[in-house]
């Protein structure tokens, strides 16, 4: 099946499916459990985990052709789409930096049978600041014990396996795997989001979680972290893509019929003058997260392409992505929610919705602050005067 | 009890009650039973209707005035603000407009006892374009007859009386009350708001509802219905305030306690200079809420003031008020809402429902294209170019 | 002479001279001499330094009456304006800090004969972190002799005295009146500025200049300095409000003229929407300078007035008005000069001598970060946790 | 000489010439004659006109490859690059529709010898909108007679032939190409630019300018003009790169050795968070203008690229990387001309001239309101819904 091919599958799959967002599963918008049937259906029918390398079995679809898939899948429901993209975070790190039997083991089934992958990195003290990670790894005979408190990890509690962030008795930055079923670890609870009602985000702790040594990432787990976050970041960004699509079409749709003063509002030169400010950020909005995921790619595809990505760590692009879409989706929504007069401050419009499915693109993985300190300093700043 | 000692009055009545906004009556954020008993008690306390004219047993308390009341009841929950304080739109225009009669009968018993008005004057053909009201009053014997659908009633369920838009056989535009329990309305639903669940906003029907000529208020309908907007829409921005300077105070706790690299984040320079910016616009806004109420309380305290608020009809500080204060609210809620990290996003923050709470500025009682079209018409352009 | 009075007096002072900004004195929009003839004239008759205290016989004119006359003089020309305020920093230190005897010998003769007055504070260095004063008050007999190098000084080169700040051999921050004629004054260059041609700006060298040690004014030097900069910061922001409102005039005329798709300019929705959004805007300005300047006012007239400035330093409300008019002046510069077209970016518009004026609202007498890092230490971190 | 090369070649022609912004020719700032010596040089190095294509003898560079060509002579100074660039806006009309005598009598010599061309297509009334072309094209015997008053043309004075637009008696749009050196063409003055001063454009008069009826370009004049401004508008933008890179680099420099509170500048957090805005907005924009030009390239690469893009007309691409860097880029410099407090508000400082350069952008070929309502009706309405 090619990329085209792929493209034309997932938008069918959304297509008959649109009313997901409001009429459907989400429907109440209160978070529904996660994985939804149409979730599942969509493992089933073998779309899952499309970036997953040929050699596990998987598609081995490039990112850069991930930017669309998102955004179709994030068109119909974000929550669905941040499910079914987010194991892409841990799918990476593992297959860059894990063992050859580790890569086989672990993402020949979800390339397979589906199935989903989930990152604990954030911490509650740590919040974005990854370096103080107080989860502890301690060597146990041939094996090595986790144990920790993760604050923030989407997908942890219906994963096939983790990918967890420690530190050693040396002080190292590990990243470990840990099947799901390993004993010890406990969801603490789901946590209530404001958008994204398909989706689901567990605060979980590690208590003494026994995984042998063979399951530490080969590199600095915290530049590994990196590695996999510009792959999540990029995709959040493109989801932010698809929401935006959606306003601007829930826009036009509008504008088709209402009328102002005696002729439709798609004729009303101040609607026109919004939607094309839309519309324009919209392709910038796109083209900034196909190229860092073109960047991406060929790094990957480079020999030496996981010590290419590990020296560089979070790529500017990735950065860049992330930070001006989630700000330009925001003034989208933010446009959208003034579109409808009183109607769009109702849940009879589903644009308040949309609205808190896009806030998510500024805050997780990383908020403003936090990005742009880490763009400047390691981009911005010449080498020599960095501190 | 001079406005201070109200003020003060006020600011105890809400201090204890802080936590109405999440752990209340308002807990589980989906609307609440409206009138809720906190508004209830704050009509028996006497607090309520404040600005109801002292001939008429009410404190009369200014405009001006009541900027700083409905910013402290905004405080502590904009809902309950919005409730208590959208009854001035009719009863403004029935202190100005109606008869010395209808003043008596309808105004007294509010500021003597409590209790509510509602406008009717939406429709949703019309949405904020007011002049095209479907609503027709026919003449029946001694009465009038009233019938028509409105789109957006806040407090209609449970108001005392109503003050309703409609056109006459002769085209000409009325504002008419008719008491709540007058034969022919008919609640057809209570609206799902985004926002302000201890508000409630009604879509309401009327069949031969029949009242009395002397109801008919005097002047055009809808430049009464104007000057009454004045009062309300200065008081949707002094509202703005008050969400504003709550979203200041969580920043401030927040940061009072949470590091980053070591130290508090209050003394981080990129989050003094975003409250150094909150701050700031908080204060323009408050000043621009008090300047125009003070315009109007001018106006309104003139020997001809109702002649003089009636030819003006909407102020342009009152449509500036609105304008400014739902939009620089808005940077502030965004703002607030990137602030907590990935903890803003969860329901585990309040920051969400106070942007929720914040949006309904910007659209209800007229959304920025359509007050911006009226001001630029009315206030702009040179009379002799205006068409 | 009543305010009101006054304020027609300085209208029709500028309704002819209205051309000042482009065809005459400033036409070629390098630097004139300065001050101008019409500078000079203003002065001539009678109607400079407005602010002058009734006993030393000026006309005691309140900051809040001020704010529209310099309102009225920036309309005209921003440059002419700066040029005939500025010297109000210096002479609120002298009126509220100096002895009796410095405040009958200095400001008597600016009120009676008119006249400049300069202040030294910034330095090359210290640019606006003010504490950082390198100029260096030393004893000498009964004198006081002043050595060092100040960067910005406007009015400098032809004013009748300079305040100005340096530290002594205790470390202390002092404020000096030093007379123009002092020997060892030497204004080592007049800066090109960006706008405000008909101002002008020095760089002053100071070499041993001596003054009796009467002079130096009583209190804190920077926090003198400080109270000065309420009143000079509120009217440059009260400038951005004559400076707009020319810039919506002007767009207001050039759409009465110009056609888009056969109807006039001034009847398309866009132009509305920018209008409706420039007159919004220049009314929550000029309502921040108000408030600010009454603020000001209300503590300069208490009984311990100098007392009470001095303890609190910068208000709140000064930093607001000039922070808020520099930003949103700012954006209605960039409004303005996009409407032209073409031709806006020509010298044929006046558009972008306007815009190049407004610029120094932002920049001159502290930058925004300057000014919110104030703001956030001094009046929004609670006392007790500022460090 | 591959691409690469070339731009290794424009980056040392600039390096060694980066003063000429401030020092060289363009000193005053004050307007220079153009072309100026540097810019001769450029031509007789044979680096100009890129882009002619290989069989008229030009290097064939696709747009693609302009982007950065543009950039980085922007970076050196916007009016050179707009001087230098400027005739690929003629040029590609000629290319893509002039016969093949008219493409190599014209563009032969330029790809050879290096010259401009210069389009005539702004009129005073008709502004951005071009539909109303009040020149006139009449038949005279053989030839073609044009008169008309065009207002705003670049390179006019000195360019080797014109592109001009005019209406024939049919009321027919035509592109119609004009040798320079035909009798009746009087430049009526240059006009004083706000920037950029060593660009220079025209205000021009035709009077029975006869040309040939070959010099006819072969399709709908406008839609022939707007193929062509796809090509100036994304290089445009793509300068909008080079001068926000050139701001950025300065901010770097200047806080490299400007100490805050005892530290660099560089170090403190707001500066770098406005410098990874900054950076992040440059990355984007240049993923804009290459994304845009990829699209022009690939339609100009087919069979039937010329008419592909006929009926294309304006890209949706180019009119998006034109608006979004020309408001990106402007911000970028209104951040800019903040950072250097009061020095940058001098002469003393380049900041001022890169913002003056900056402006350009939004305004010239098209303003924000003409391209969005162009952008609109074209890439936004449906196309059964446009009237």
């Amino acid at each position: 099946m090619t990329t085209t091919e792929l493209l034309e599958r997932v938008r069918s799959f959304t297509a008959d499916r649109r009313w997901l967002q409001r009429d459907g599963e989400a429907s109440a918008r209160g978070p529904v459990p996660v994985p939804t049937p149409l979730q599942q259906s969509f493992h089933q029918e073998g779309l899952a985990n499309w970036w997953l390398p040929a050699d596990c079995g998987g598609r081995g679809v490039a990112l850069r052709d991930g930017v669309d898939l998102v955004s179709e899948l994030a068109y119909a429901d974000a929550g669905t789409a941040f499910t079914l993209f987010i194991s892409i975070l841990g799918t990476t790190m593992v297959d860059l930096f894990g063992s050859t039997a580790l890569r086989r083991t672990l993402l020949e089934p979800l390339a397979l049978r589906g199935g989903y992958c989930a990152t604990l990195a954030s911490e509650e003290a740590a919040g974005s600041e990854l370096l103080r990670t107080a989860t502890v790894a301690s060597p146990s005979g041939a094996e090595l014990s986790l144990t920790g408190e993760k604050f923030f990890s989407t997908n942890a509690d219906f994963a096939d396996f983790l990918v967890v962030t420690a530190t050693d008795a040396d002080e190292e930055h590990l990243a470990v795997v840990v099947p799901r079923d390993t004993p010890g670890i406990h969801i603490v609870k789901r946590w209530q989001l404001r958008g994204l009602p398909a989706s689901a985000t567990y605060q979980v702790s590690l208590r003494d979680c026994r995984v042998p040594r063979e399951n530490v990432l080969s590199g600095h787990g915290l530049r590994i972290l990196e590695v996999g976050l510009n792959t999540s970041r990029i995709l959040m960004a493109a989801s932010a893509v698809g929401v935006a699509r959606r306003i601007r079409d829930l826009c036009l749709d509008y504008a088709a019929h209402k009328r102002v003063h005696g002729t439709l509002l798609e004729a009303h030169p101040v609607f026109a003058a919004k939607l094309a400010r839309i519309e324009t950020t919209i392709m910038v909005m796109r083209n900034q997260c196909l190229s860092a995921a073109e960047e991406f790619d060929a790094l990957a595809r480079l020999p030496d392409g996981a010590t290419a990505l590990l020296r560089t760590g979070s790529l500017k692009s990735a950065l860049a992505a992330k930070l001006f879409c989630g700000r330009a989706g925001w003034e989208i929504a933010t446009t959208g929610t003034e579109m409808f007069g009183g109607l769009g401050y109702t849940q009879d419009s589903p644009m308040g919705d949309l609205a808190d499915d896009m806030r998510y693109v500024s805050i997780v993985e990383g908020g403003e602050d936090v990005l742009q300190e880490l763009l400047y300093t390691r981009h911005v700043l010449p080498p020599e005067r960095r501190t």
